[in-house]
């Protein structure tokens, strides 16, 4: 499901072509520090992960010390999965072919030490929203609460006491069967502590994701954990700066974006926004992107004035994580499954809020004054300041 | 007042270091084109750049052909630079010399047919909030009509027929002689049009701005040029997502983001919100950052308990401009004055707004309602939705 002749990373292609001193510069311009941080992983898990076909990497992020707090030392494992088999096979074997897959990549998380997984966007099935066609890939949708994912993962959480955060295809059975896009949380004890609907539904490309179900109505959630304050962005959601900063405004040290996004389309934007995310907002940013290359069953034209396909282009993969000051770590491989492990001192968010004071100068009534649609429409109306050519909102006298 | 020890730029770093197929690859995933899109510059302006001891560099931005809408090109030139003179020099002097260096520049822009100039931040005086003194530094606030480097900059307007964005230190002698940060815009008849006072003021490491002048209370304007709508963001407000959203609401076309800011601080976050903001907003951004070390006077501390001493360390240049789609150029020198070119067709922002669906799924209504102060309020004693640990903003039932 992987495609071989695709570029395995820009992280490796530099750090292979850069002098050891050019690359201090490089990782100290770019990445936000002249050293990775890499965390050591334990010998049998990196043999287990060569032998089950997927990569594993470990950093770290630690904050400074203070007098009084405590460090708040949390270890995420963020996880990009291809799908198993072909997408015409039985859905019971495409979705067990995946299980198989996580179960192993979880349970090496759990032997590293991870409190906190997530998976990718709709991590459990291929990414069918290209085709337009409804049966059997709707069958995909399950119960936020007692679907077939869900009961695998609570027992995954259980057994290895750790919270995981898992996009699904939701199926609300008790409000018209709708569907929606959703990540649920489910806690150390297996209980379904929440859930999170996709806030912005893309309509580009062969996202026809609105074909399946429409923006979320589950506004802005943080989950306290026992391991931290978590929310969840998925997907298209990390294009709104709006998006990132509510969850911010509610409380959130680290925000996951699950998601699955192509070559092409998007990947000169991937290392962009869930960073700047993670910069204004001073918390701690977790950008997960599908895998492979995915076929399927019925040829779809993609609205770009080419011939039918069957393919929807290249997964490039490319998790990575950025920490509220900027740094960020390289990102896993472009065409392989993958574990990335960052653990994390929460205590960071707090004192990067402190050093650069985005929280204390960010004026958020001017913000909410300017964005009332009361102003909006009056803005419409209103006599222009500076002269016929220049507008103006919230224009103080 | 340039520092030759500092790297020149991680873009030439790659550029030397990779081969080929590698660089091609590491240029469509990093800068979002294989190919950089460089235009030609006249033989003499190369020769009288050279001479003059700045860079110069063009880059092509171009939009898909329309039936409706013929193409809107328009060039814009970004400048960075450093100061003349030893910052212990008359006040006139030290003026004088930046002057002298910004008319070779401007002159070269228009040879190369640039129809909007952008200066950095407090182009004209060295960066002396480090110091917190107000004599003599105070002295070079100016009218935003009248002042010294007003009056000069219209001249150049009107003999190049060229639109000039100055970001000056404004002396409000109407309105208690208050300062504040500014930018003005004078039109290509040397006309001032408009300004616009920083909205956002830094309080971290040596940016002790807010010692001099607090935030802007001229909202969001956008000029509407004879050469497109523009706006400016000035320095500290990049780092403000909702500072950059107004301008693009108010139908921002070209967002200006002129800075101030030195390696060790910024650098690594340098190439991530400037250009993220052109993605969020469809709008092109041009980030512009003064370049070299500035030595003053007197010692200061800069409140990191290191000792006293006289420089605000290396200012690293870099400016870039960013396309609606996220694509980038190359940044200039880390270490050199310099102007960039682009050549920008408008007709792109809104193609990528009709490509990418931002504005249309940006959702304002939730979040004016999320971000009015009455539901800040409200949120607080709010009943938590999902259970003791969740909090929740507009949570729908």
């Amino acid at each position: 499901m992987t495609s071989t002749s695709e570029l395995e990373s820009i992280d490796t292609l530099v750090s292979r072509s850069l002098s050891d001193s050019d690359l201090e510069e490089f990782n100290r311009i770019y990445y936000g520090r002249k050293d990775k941080h890499s965390l050591a992983i334990k010998t049998e898990n990196i043999e287990y992960a060569e032998k089950n076909n997927f990569e594993i990497a470990a950093y770290d992020f630690p904050a400074q010390k203070e007098e009084c707090r405590s460090p708040r030392i949390v270890r995420v494992g963020i996880i990009q999965n291809s799908i198993a088999t072909p997408t015409d096979k039985p859905i019971n074997e495409q979705r067990q072919g995946i299980f198989n897959k996580i179960r192993n990549i979880i349970d090496t998380a759990a032997a590293e030490g991870v409190n906190i997984v997530c998976l990718q966007e709709a991590w459990g099935m291929p990414f069918f929203f290209c085709t337009r066609e409804k049966l059997p890939w709707c069958e995909f949708a399950e119960s936020a609460t007692e679907g077939e994912s869900v009961q695998f993962l609570k027992s995954l959480a259980v057994k290895h006491g750790m919270v995981i955060v898992s996009p699904i295809l939701e199926r609300d059975d008790a409000h018209g069967d709708t569907i929606w896009n959703t990540a649920i949380v489910i806690d150390e004890c297996g209980k379904v502590i929440g859930k999170h609907r996709k806030n912005h539904i893309p309509r580009v490309g062969d996202f026809n994701e609105s074909t399946y179900y429409l923006e979320g109505n589950s506004g802005h959630p943080v989950f306290g954990t026992k391991f931290g304050k978590i929310a969840i962005n998925i997907c298209y959601g990390r294009h709104h700066p709006l998006n990132w900063l509510m969850f911010g405004l509610n409380g959130a040290e680290i925000v996951f974006n699950p998601s699955a996004t192509v070559s092409g389309l998007s990947e000169h934007l991937w290392g962009v926004e869930a960073r700047n995310a993670a910069i204004a907002n001073s918390y701690f940013t977790c950008a997960i992107n599908r895998v492979g290359t995915e076929k399927f069953p019925n040829e779809f034209t993609s609205g770009d004035g080419k011939p039918a396909h069957k393919d929807f282009g290249h997964f490039y993969g490319s998790s990575y994580v950025t920490a509220p000051d900027g740094s960020r770590t390289p990102g896993l491989s472009r065409i392989k499954d993958g574990l990335l492990i960052a653990q994390l001192d929460l205590n960071l968010c707090r004192q990067i809020k402190d050093k650069w004071g985005f929280t204390m100068t960010q004026r958020l009534d001017l913000y909410a004054n300017s964005l009332s649609t009361k102003n909006f429409d009056q803005m419409k109306m209103q006599q222009q300041k500076f002269g016929p050519n220049v507008s103006t909102r919230n224009m103080l006298p």
